[in-house]
C-alpha cells in the first residue's frame, strides 16, 4: 500500500490495527544519503564506539524519504498455514512549520543518492508534493509548551525595538481610547509580523481583551474574563491540533513501538539509528546510552545479514549476503510459505529499492532463512530468536556485529 | 527556452552566439536553500566582512538547481528599436562521476526552500532525471591531471593488502608466465575493484604491455612501446572527453564570463556567490579576495534591488524592493521597449520563480527603470552604469551595498 499526505489517514487506522496483530515487522527505509565523506564511511577497523559515532553523524546529516513497514501475520486457511504479508509504503516529506511557528531545518543530499533512486524510478515530486509531515515527539512538545505559555501568560516580553517605538505608543493610546470607550471591537492595522508580534504583547496584560488575526490587521475585542479564558482554551486546543498534523508520520512509529514486536531488517542499523534520529528523539552521546535507549524503543531487533553472514553453510551456499542477490536465490531454494493480504495483493508494486517491497522482500528472506531447515539453522523460531536477537550487523575491530 | 540535458548542446551553441552579440544579461538562480541557521541570516549589524563570511558559508551549504539567464539585445525593426529577450531556463544537477572516478558530494535542502519550489509548480523529476551536468574548472583539472600521471607513470603507487597479498602473487606469476610464453592476450578474472586496481599497478612498469578493462576480468596485451604509448594516448583523450562531458553546464557559465557583458540580477549578491562557488572555483577566504576575484570573472554587475533602495524617488512610490511586487508594477506604468526574440516566444514560462522567467523579469524591470525618465533617475545608460555598477544589495552596518 503505497501511503501519500492524501490516503495517510485511512493508512494509519488499518496500520494501528495490523501491527497489534501481527506476529513480526519487517523494515527498510530510503535516505537522502549514507556518509557525509570518506572519513564516516565505516571501516573494519573501526571500534564500536567509533563506528556508533560515525553513523550518528550521518544519520543527522542526511534525510528519510521513504518508510517500508511490512507486517507479517501466521495465518491459516484450509488448513494450510502461511505468513500474511501487508507492505506499506510510506512517502515522508518533514513539517517546515505549525501553526505559524517554523520548524525549518535542512538535510543534507548525496548526488550519488538522488542517482541511485533515478535509477530505481524514484519520484522525487511525489515525495515533496505528497509526503506526509513529520515531527519529532521531543520538538512537537518543546513548541506546544511554548505556545501555551506565550497565550495564557499576562506578563508582556517583548520591548519595541527603535523602528517599532513609535508604533507601540500609537498602539497604546488607541488601546487606551478604545478600552475607555463603548466599542466592542478595536481593528488595528499591521504591515510586518513585529507589528502584529507587538500587539500581541500589550494586549496579553488585559485579561478582559481578547485577539483574533485578521489579514492585514488584528482584531481586538472585549469580554468577561470567563469569555477570555474560554477563547485562550480554544487558542490553545487549536495549536495542539496543528501540532498532532505535523506530527502525522510519526505516529506510525509510535504505534510500531508501543507494539512491541519483533523487528526484522536486512544491514539494519542505520535504519534503526534514523528510525530512532528522525521520529523518537536526538541520537544519545554514546553507543552505551544508545543502547539502553532501542531497548525501550523497539526491543526485539533481528538483522537478516547478521544470520547470513555468521551462519558460515548460508554464506557457503550462496556467497553473498547482499538482499538484491541473495533473496531471488532463496525464494528459488524456498517458496516459503508467504502470500500478501488479499487488500494488498493489488498495490504491491515490484521495484526493488522502493523502501515498502524491500521491507517485503526482507521479511520474506527472514521466513525463508529460517525455513531452510538443512544450512546450519534452526527451525524453530524461539532458537533463532534467542541467537540471533538484537545483533546488527556491523563488520568492525570488535567483531560483526553491534549488540544491542 | 526550457533546457535540460537532452537539448543542452543545441542550447549551448545558441547562448554561446547570442552572449557574444547582446547589450546586456540578466542572471537568476534558484537553490536548495538560503541560510543553514538564524546565525547565518544577515543582519543588519554585521560588517561587511561578517556578511560576506556568513554568505559563503550558506552558499557552500547549498545547491543551485535552474540558472535563468536572459540575454536583452537592441534591435531596430521598422524604425522602431527594443531590447530583444533571449530568456533560458538551465536546469542543473550535479555530476557525481567522472569517468569512474568519484567527484560525489553532497549539498544542504532547507525543507522550506522545497516547500517554496513546490508551491511555484517546481519539477523536482527533472530537476534530478533531466538535469545538465556540472563539473567546477578546478575539480576537472585535478582529476584530469590525476588521471593523466596515473595513466602514463611507469612507478608502482599500491601496496597489496593483506586480504589482497596472495591475490597479486598469483598475478604476477601469471603474468610473467605470459610474458615467457607466445601468447598475446592474457585474461584475468577480478571479482572487486581493489584487485582491478592492482592490476593495473602491477602491469603499468612493463611498457610493451598494455590492459583493457572487461566486465568481470582484465585484458593484458603485448605490443611495441609505441603502440602502448599511442594505446595509452588514446586513454588520456577518452577520460578528458569524459571530463568535458561532465563540465557540461559550466561551459554556458565560462562563456558569460568571457563575454564580460553587463549582468544584472535582483539581490544577486546570493546569486554571485553561487555562480562563483559552483562553477569556477572555491570561494576565497576574505571579502577583499572575492572582490578581486570577481573582477576578473563578472566585471559589470548591476543590482536592481540597489538601484531601487538607493534612489528615494523610486522608493517612495512603489513601497516596495521586492521583485514580485515593483515588477508588475513598473510594467504597468512603462511597458518598455521589450519584446521576445521570435525564437524564444513560444517557449517562454510565465512562472514567477522558475529563474529563466526571473531573470527575464529582472532585466525587463532593469529596462523599465532606466526609462522611468521621472523619478529621479537618469536616462543615459552610461551614467546608470557609473552611479550602480558593482553595488549589490546587502543592508549592512556599514551600508546597503557590497561594492565589487
Amino acid at each position: 500500500m503505497d501511503v501519500t499526505r492524501e490516503n495517510f489517514g485511512k493508512a494509519l487506522a488499518k496500520f494501528a490495527q495490523a501491527v497489534a496483530e501481527c506476529d513480526f515487522v519487517a523494515l527498510d527505509m530510503e535516505m537522502t544519503g549514507l556518509y557525509e565523506t570518506r572519513e564516516h564511511q565505516p571501516s573494519r577497523l573501526d571500534t564500536r564506539e567509533q563506528r556508533y559515532q560515525k553513523l550518528k553523524r550521518s544519520v543527522e546529516a542526511f534525510g528519510v524519504i521513504q518508510v517500508g513497514i511490512c507486517l507479517f501475520t501466521w495465518t491459516t486457511k484450509d488448513g494450510i498455514g502461511f505468513y500474511e504479508a501487508q507492505p506499506f509504503n510510506f512517502n515522508v516529506f518533514p513539517a517546515s512549520s505549525v501553526g505559524g511557528v517554523s520548524v525549518d531545518e535542512h538535510f543534507g543530499c548525496k548526488i550519488s543518492a538522488f542517482e541511485f533512486l533515478a535509477k530505481n524510478a524514484f519520484d522525487f515530486n511525489k515525495w515533496v508534493y505528497q509526503g506526509i509531515p513529520f515531527l519529532r515527539g521531543d520538538t512537537a512538545e518543546r513548541i506546544r509548551s511554548e505556545r501555551t505559555l506565550l497565550l495564557t501568560s499576562r506578563q508582556r516580553s517583548m520591548t519595541p525595538d527603535d523602528r517599532h517605538s513609535d508604533f507601540a505608543v500609537q498602539f497604546e493610546a488607541a488601546l487606551a481610547e478604545f478600552i475607555a470607550s463603548k466599542d466592542t471591537i478595536l481593528r488595528y492595522d499591521t504591515t510586518n509580523t513585529y507589528q502584529r508580534k507587538l500587539i500581541y504583547d500589550i494586549v496579553r496584560i488585559h485579561d478582559t481583551l481578547g485577539t483574533r488575526s485578521r489579514v492585514g490587521c488584528i482584531e481586538i475585542f472585549k469580554g468577561s474574563r470567563k469569555t477570555m479564558q474560554r477563547h485562550i482554551g480554544h487558542k490553545v486546543q487549536q495549536f495542539s491540533a496543528c501540532v498532532d498534523e505535523a506530527r502525522g508520520f510519526t505516529a506510525v512509529i509510535e504505534r510500531l513501538s508501543a507494539a512491541q514486536k519483533p523487528v526484522v531488517g536486512h544491514n539494519m542499523l542505520l535504519d534503526v539509528l534514523h528510525a530512532y534520529s528522525k521520529f523518537v528523539a536526538q541520537l544519545p552521546p554514546t553507543f552505551a546510552e544508545f543502547e539502553r535507549a532501542v531497548a525501550g524503543f523497539l526491543p526485539a531487533l533481528i538483522d537478516t545479514k547478521f544470520i547470513i553472514e555468521s551462519t558460515p553453510d548460508i554464506k557457503a551456499r550462496y556467497g553473498t549476503s547482499n538482499l538484491d542477490e541473495i533473496a531471488p536465490l532463496l525464494e528459488r531454494d524456498c517458496a516459503g510459505p508467504i502470500r500478501f493480504h488479499p487488500h494488498f495483493h493489488r498495490n504491491v508494486s515490484h521495484n526493488m529499492h522502493e523502501a515498502g517491497f524491500d521491507a517485503y522482500m526482507t521479511g520474506a528472506t527472514f521466513v525463508r532463512l529460517l525455513n531452510l531447515g538443512s544450512g546450519g539453522l534452526d527451525r524453530a523460531p524461539e532458537l533463532v530468536l534467542y541467537r540471533y536477537l538484537n545483533k546488527l550487523y556491523a563488520s568492525t575491530a570488535e567483531g560483526i556485529s553491534l549488540n544491542l
